[in-house]
């Protein structure tokens, strides 16, 4: 990794900041790509090129690729809100394809330089009569396709990789970040003797999931560059699953003060989905039965195979996770 | 059909223009759509209103939509050169993916209106390893997953027809077409004492096609729109295989004067494909070989089952090709 010029799209993004951090602190010439010029400049470590790019044009991404000629790109910008999806699909379409289509487009001219795209587990089967279950996951379908496409007809050498739901401290809109929030105004709240906030919705308690440290999951992209086989797709998980209540406990027990939420019915597994408008545990897909409709095949290749293996547990996660919530504004990554 | 509002997009190709008249005859309120005005008004029949739009514009797509507010859309425009689509992926990903996103998503506030795209049989299987033989396979087989994604996801009335090889009057770029204008060009030489025009490769002579009249087409096309079943994906074919050699002698026997031909070598099924650049025989896709990467399973429907059958001979379609071709710029579908 040393000494590579490795460019990481959607910089600025929850995972994107722990990977400029890791890369550069790695040794690599790391370029982050923002869609406008961060407020905080501080957001990434010295030495770290910034790049402000609109993936969404064509000419703005070719001129970028034949500027910074990278050794290796980290594809991680994207949209990943699946109620946003439902209320703009073209715009998923438009940023989840097209962008990516641009950014192999102009990679053609650079045949040595490899590329991670991250995608997703939301993404369905295209031969199902069921269809895909939110645009998001199309989105994401089709991100995956003309990604391993492009690999092939043009002999490029693309990577996928397929993490599973990602937490750790950072700007996440996931359901631990979420939580935490909840946990964090409580306190506050309590410390300025104003009113509790409403309670936090969690009726889909037993539903699994496997949570893995978005730093973990960084570290892997690096294995995935360095190791990975073109045109395989690498999923990325702790191994294990674990129950949102489960989860929501030990966030809890952090708390300061008493906290309001809401269990949801007493058969939980048949409630709607957790409040959340997370990427990671998408309303319209975490009832059981959405989840059937979602592509959940073991794919050949896990990130494991490479010799990664995560570090960090779920207790640091979640702890680092309140720490960062609890730092307000001036939390850094 | 009589009275309803169609709009049939690339109505000034060479399904377009059959399209329109036929319509146009049944008693349709048709508009068609082109990219820029065309310089022979004539080329629609009076009564049909001719709508200019960039339909890579999604605002303009947007617009046209909620101007004309069609019963019906018949989505024919697209890109369909496979040597085209090796030069500009991203144009067929633009043309074909895109354009028919900006369609259904403008369509989705229309929700009455019945659209029907048509795909390609150059389509590939999405989850085979070899991944897609070319750019525009690649393009019609996301232009196809994104028409029924958007159909389910959004209870649109989406269907798709997959033409087989259309053949007929008109300015078509497919094997019929280019031969009979290699025969008129021998004709013309030999009117004016010129030398002859090189020969017309043909060394996939015991290729087999299914050939169908456009006329043939244009009339499936209105039953499915009448008649058909929304989400499902209906084959037009003339049920005969035949190959690309018969076709050719057919063509032959309507010369003047001798025409030179390379019939390429002995064992041809070894051979390369036809010379032609014609979308319905792709350069890149017609050896045995490549066939088999592209899909060619029977779907379930076949506009048969609506009661449509061709009612166009070879001969008569082949006979009007050299007609048309004949009439050179006089020439009218």
């Amino acid at each position: 990794m040393k000494g590579r010029r490795l460019l990481i799209t959607g910089a600025s993004g929850f995972t994107g900041r722990h990977a400029v951090a890791y890369f550069a602190a790695e040794g690599a010439e790391v370029t982050a790509v923002v869609r406008r010029s961060e407020a905080e400049a501080s957001v990434f470590p010295a030495g770290v090129q910034q790049y402000i790019c609109d993936l969404g044009d064509r000419k703005a991404v070719a001129g970028m690729i034949g500027e910074v000629m990278p050794d290796q790109v980290l594809h991680l910008a994207g949209k990943n809100s699946v109620p946003e999806s439902w209320q703009d699909p073209l715009l998923y379409m438009e940023t989840n394809v097209m962008a990516t289509l641009y950014l192999l487009e102009a990679l053609r001219f650079q045949p040595a330089s490899r590329i991670l795209v991250a995608g997703s587990r939301l993404k369905y089967r295209p031969d199902s009569a069921a269809g895909p279950p939110h645009p998001y996951s199309l989105s994401k379908t089709l991100e995956e396709l003309v990604s391993l496409a492009w690999g092939t007809l043009f002999k490029q050498p693309v990577l996928m990789a397929e993490p599973s739901n990602l937490i750790g401290p950072g700007p996440s809109t996931g359901f631990c970040s979420l939580l935490a929030q909840h946990i964090v105004r409580s306190e506050e709240a309590a410390a300025k003797g104003e009113a509790r906030p409403a309670a936090f919705r969690l009726s889909s308690r037993h539903v699994l999931r496997d949570f893995l440290d978005v730093r973990d999951a960084v570290r892997a992209y690096g294995y995935i560059l360095d190791h990975g086989e073109t045109g395989k797709i690498y999923r990325i998980d702790s191994g294990a699953q674990r129950e949102l209540g489960e989860i929501a406990g030990k966030l809890l027990a952090h708390a300061a003060v008493p906290v309001e939420m809401d269990w949801g019915p007493q058969h939980a597994e048949e409630g709607q989905a957790a409040a959340s408008p997370a990427s990671a545990v998408p309303a319209k897909a975490s009832s059981a039965s959405a989840d059937r409709e979602v592509l959940q095949e073991e794919p050949e290749y896990n990130a494991a195979i490479l010799g990664w293996k995560p570090g960090i547990g779920l207790d640091r996660s979640l702890a680092d996770i309140i720490g960062y919530t609890r730092a307000g504004k001036e939390g850094r990554i």
